[in-house]
């Protein structure tokens, strides 16, 4: 593990990962960022969620959500990412980045780890509910690169999440908030794109400017 | 700054701050918080959220956030908390918590920094879209640790939510997704009280133990 990795730097570098070895993920590994998620603030710390594992056991649910991430990243392949893939230069970081989405759901059955992060409603799911529940999953991300894993938080289970809620015997009203892929990178860490702080952040009123909201030196955008 | 403060432990010890010495808060630490806040994860890094930074040009907007909380725990107090005021005894640890609340809203106005998350809707708001917004405010949180300084994530602003907008200039269907003070902490981080691990995680199928998931030797408990 790579535990050497200090608070701020693990907040500024961990990227998405989407390319895993086939090293299985240890139960001390799985634990360890288990409890590391399950320490983020909650709604009046109610901690109204669970986290369902899949590993070994739940090859069905694995390989059905599998199947409808390759259909999503076909159709997105051909849509709205066609930026990645039809229309871009295969020499270009979009065209890898294409790619790396393929390989990503072309494998998705043998990345050994799927967390799915359910939400149990106690005063409606709308946005706000949220705050009860990503923050664990992003401490569930940061745990993962601390202990040398990586993962990524993906949304593309819309489609299938009542069909995957009756096969694993997640209760009708619950919410599967996320899915989550966990393993070993294959790959690193590192500096992630993002917008400019100055297009982010205001001081005292909407649109006013914050004068200190400065990226770093060596900043990368995105766009 | 506590600046080596590991990537693991801060994921584990970073604690809801209410309380908060009369130090400022300065630019640099304010910039290197909201960038960490803004490498988190979004929808197809999309972004959609602007952070709002309340400092000494918006006394007003603090003010009426001030009284909401107050007002809030008013009733809460008798109400729903009554086991950290009323009922609880004077030498426990609730009362402490309750009082500690009083002094937080009390001296609301005071605290140095007040951060509102806005999230920009572009597909709805329900909890799938705070998945976009509540990975930032972690980071933003874990960043103030960090960098030595504390905060919490509050949900309390509902009902003033409209006013506040108009107030700040914050566009209609924007949504402020939380009320974060962010201050120098008097007292420390440390380990935090939650449930059980194994009431929280599952593997395989809903309700299937995780024999692995056990919470490390000296973990303290909610309830």
């Amino acid at each position: 593990m790579s535990g050497d990795v200090g608070l701020y730097e693990g907040l500024t570098t961990t990227r998405a990962i989407r390319r895993f070895t086939d090293e299985p993920v240890s139960d001390e590994d799985l634990a360890a960022i288990l409890f590391a998620a399950t320490r983020a603030p909650s709604g009046s710390n109610r901690q109204p969620f669970r986290f369902l594992v899949l590993r070994e056991g739940a090859e069905e649910a694995k390989a059905l959500i599998g199947s409808t991430f390759r259909s999503s990243w076909a159709a997105m392949s051909r849509g709205q990412y066609a930026r990645l893939t039809v229309e871009a230069d295969p020499t270009s970081a979009a065209y890898r980045a294409g790619q790396a989405m393929q390989r990503f759901v072309d494998g998705f059955e043998r990345i050994p780890v799927v967390v799915l992060p359910v939400f149990i409603p106690y005063r409606g799911t709308d946005i706000t509910s949220g705050a009860s529940i990503y923050p664990a999953c992003q401490n569930l991300l940061l745990a993962a690169r601390a202990r040398g894993l990586g993962g990524v938080l993906t949304m593309w289970h819309g489609a299938i999440e009542a069909q995957l809620k009756t096969m694993l015997g997640i209760p009708e009203e619950a919410v599967i908030a996320a899915v989550i892929p966990i393993g070993h990178p294959e790959g690193s860490h590192g500096p992630v794109r993002r917008r400019p702080l100055a297009e982010l952040v205001h001081e005292d009123r909407w649109d006013a400017p914050a004068p200190w909201a400065v990226d770093p030196p060596g900043t990368r955008y995105t766009r």
